[in-house]
């Protein structure tokens, strides 16, 4: 089965072969996918001009209505969803949930926030501004919806929430989408994408789907537009400098590349309970999705006189974790997505091995349960410890983007904050410790360097959200490597959407402007 | 004289000879400048770690009373920025006025706009998120000054104000500054830098100065700093392009071209007050500093059957501007900067000339004032008229950067908002009308694509701030060819040197980091 494209308001097969996506388990082939021969510069043009106009006509909350909607036709295809992820991603279901539940929430949860921005069509930001002594001259800051298309160049890994973070603010805003799937995975976003359409809710124009190559789609993006990639540093850089983004000025959003890190305070010492959660944390991280996580714990950063127990409470508790087909029950962990990811990821993991040591796993040719070793691509988890701190480049500049953390020991706060800025900006770092001034001292040290910092002592323990759990309500993003990008963060997501101008100009012309317009303090609140 | 750079600490000569400045009146050589030999990683590292932490040990009230000082400096060396810039840019009183009491004022605006701040030293953003039933685990989202240093690459029309608009706000926000100022130019600048290290204001690595060629500057930007530059779009798709700025990706604001655009109403006919105040403001925009600056009036639309009534009007007005030599007191409009920008004026002009008709001036060996043809470098203001709106190029595209406009015919409200963006992303658009209806429809037509958006109604023709000033209470940058940057707005400006993130933790361990903050509502204030 080839996959159609769905742009210019129609379903389109691409021509030629296309390309196959496979079971990571099994090796099967299950469905092709083209964008040959698709007009994609038309394709955008008509988001542009057609669901445009008719998305922005309506209000905030009437588009909030609309992802309400989407949320529900959604939700009630979760099952087929569930299904598709462990065909193509190999998920078990805690791993399909992480993703397919995690989207459809998100997609509520903006269904619902969106709705504070009432029957608004445009922002206005702070107070007026005094021009003139009489006032009578004054300017206003406003925000609204760009009139471009948004277009999306997602990751492999989260083929549901990737596409639903990003497109519930961006619908919210008034602003039509244009999503680009990673190939891999492409086709659970398509099937969602589907299913959204065939519930018939949004305008013509206001969402398409190009799965396969990106082809020209660059060539023909413009001053209006936004497109918003997540996925590799490289990549990035290509789509950054792209002639005709640069020449244009497209505005860029970028999530890349991350480094994580998480941190054993020093007064978390073996046998406390942070000692243990942490621990937990570290095995929970290594695992969920077989490690495929932006956010995911890749350096733990441990005191040095803890780091032989830290190890071993960490591999005692992988070794219970099962790795192979998730159709057996018993199965825990399940494969990378794809043969080239595997090999990235022992390609990675030899270079870690150059300097860091292995505690636990590491074989190349371990034996996945139900599964074949040449038709699979499974990657078998693996802790590394490294002693040199500051001293060692792998651990800090690979990521391995698979079921592999390294524990890195450190010997004093400032020893600690540079280590972990060593992972040049990254999406979240966490802190395990009960003692104030420790993480008073390290939350400063290190929170310009991330987008989002997670605090756990002892009060928290049994209801923190997580190190690697995104939550719409918060930031999701991080600076250099990480991109430098801002997803989510509630309604703050919609300023990626909005442009920013001044008028200045008689007070009741502006009032007259402000008249369908509601504060952006409502973004923050 | 060859002027020395300032990094490190230090004043240091760079090696060779240098480059040259001119006087653009007489073609005299004045001083050199060079930046060979000089340690430029040496220096971004000494701002960094010595002049960072330095400056946000203070509040943000400690670092407005820096400003202040600054300010009283730079004002009690008036007469000397006024001397240099006749010197050195041919200013006229009023030129030179523009930029350098425009430079002290924005400077001083932000001393005391900085206060509101208080004794802050980081930014608290919204409200705590809720993340857990029992409200004892939350999120918080915080801004916090970079840790890196502020690197302005700046345009040559405006030594003073350019220095000073990125100034301020890195200062305030704690950031230290780098500046390469425009090596034509970069005598005023220099100048200036001079005397606030003479008054020993600043702490060691707070401020440096490079005058000459940036090298290498970009090769050592991190992931910490911030590169602002203000000038051509080629050279800002350089900066964005170059491999270290991507590969970290370093945050970068560019202000480049624009092709502004005033708009005289459908209402606004001959014999109206609006008529004639738009034809006054075309002849200040195309005089002051020779028509260079960024947000200078390029394009007229104006309704079809006024167009040779508003070219008279705005010829008429012309012909009494005296062109030449600034030192004559009966001259009004001085040259533009060099000989470089005379050719690339008369190379654009050329291109207008193909499209359009030439209503006022336009002669290459015109005779100004007082000044030798050979030696200076002037252009002789020149008025074009366009009556193709859409069908024409270069009106819409090329940015003759001097004292050159032209006028292009509009038909109806849907094409005058089509000609418009034809722009493709400017810093300013006027609307000159007392019409309500056409403005309440222009404005949301054409704002996404500007920053700054100025409505001129007979109420406020006595007391409106003009096209073309800027003012550091409104924002000045705007999307597409503008470059995408934002910069001033008040407090907002604040925003590009500080780093958002989100802690989620334990409320009482927010509550801590919480103490030494302001809240981000009052940047809109």
């Amino acid at each position: 089965m080839k996959l159609p494209n769905y742009v210019s308001g129609r379903w389109s097969l691409g021509q030629g072969a296309g390309e196959l996506l496979f079971d990571p388990v099994t090796g099967d082939e299950l469905v092709s996918i083209s964008s040959q021969g698709i007009d994609l510069e038309a394709a955008l043009q008509f988001a542009r001009a057609r669901g445009g106009p008719a998305l922005r006509e309506l209000s905030y909350t009437q588009r909030a209505d609309l992802l309400e909607k989407i949320a529900e036709a959604l939700a009630a295809n979760r099952e087929e969803y569930f299904r598709l992820s462990l065909l193509n991603l190999g998920a078990t279901q805690a791993d399909a949930s992480f993703d397919v539940d995690g989207a459809i929430y998100t997609m509520k949860y903006y269904a619902k926030i969106g709705r504070a921005l009432a029957e608004g069509k445009m922002l206005k930001e702070g107070a007026l501004v005094p021009l003139s002594k009489s006032n009578t001259f004054a300017g206003q800051h406003f925000l609204m919806p760009t009139k471009g298309a948004a277009v999306f160049i997602n990751a492999f890994n989260f083929p549901a929430w990737g596409f639903c973070e990003k497109a519930a603010p961006a619908l919210l805003a008034g602003v039509p989408i244009v999503v680009k799937p990673a190939s891999p995975t492409a086709w659970l976003t398509h099937r969602m994408v589907e299913d959204i359409v065939k519930a018939d809710i949004l305008p013509p124009g206001a969402i398409s789907i190009i799965c396969d190559s990106a082809r020209d789609l660059l060539e023909h993006a413009r001053e209006e537009d936004i497109v918003s990639f997540t996925g590799s540093g490289d990549t990035a850089a290509r789509i950054r400098s792209h002639a005709n983004i640069l020449g244009r000025s497209v505005r860029v959003n970028i999530e890349a590349d991350s480094i994580n890190s998480a941190i054993l305070g020093p007064d978390s010492s073996p046998g406390t309970d942070l000692f243990d959660l942490l621990a937990k944390e570290v095995v929970r991280e290594m695992t969920l999705k077989a490690g495929q996580k932006c956010t995911t714990i890749r350096r733990v950063l441990v005191p040095r006189q803890w780091l032989k127990a830290f190890g071993d409470a960490v591999s005692a508790r992988l070794s219970s974790m099962k790795v192979g087909n998730p159709r057996n029950p018993e199965v825990k962990v399940g494969p990378v997505v794809n043969k080239a990811q595997q090999s990235s990821c022992l390609e990675g993991l030899a270079k870690l091995r150059e300097e860091s040591e292995v505690l636990f796993g590491g074989n190349k040719n371990f034996q996945p349960i139900d599964a074949d070793l040449e038709k699979s691509s499974f990657v078998e988890p693996t802790l590394l410890s490294s002693k040199n701190g500051l001293r060692a480049k792998y651990v800090h500049d690979i990521e391995v983007f698979g079921p592999v953390a390294t524990l890195v020991a450190y010997d004093s706060r400032e020893d600690l904050i540079a280590v972990t800025r060593r992972g040049l900006g990254s999406l979240v770092a966490s802190v395990f410790s009960n003692d104030l001034d420790f993480t008073r001292d390290t939350v400063p040290g290190i929170g310009d360097l991330h987008g989002r910092v997670l605090v756990v002592d002892s009060n928290v323990a049994g209801q923190h959200t997580g190190h690697g759990n995104v939550v719409p309500s918060c930031l999701h993003g991080g600076p250099g490597r990480a991109g430098g990008g801002e997803e989510l963060a509630g309604l703050r997501a919609l300023l990626l959407y909005h442009r920013r101008f001044v008028v200045q100009g008689p007070v009741n012309g502006i009032a007259e402007l402000s008249k369908s317009c509601v504060d952006t303090a409502l973004l923050y609140s």
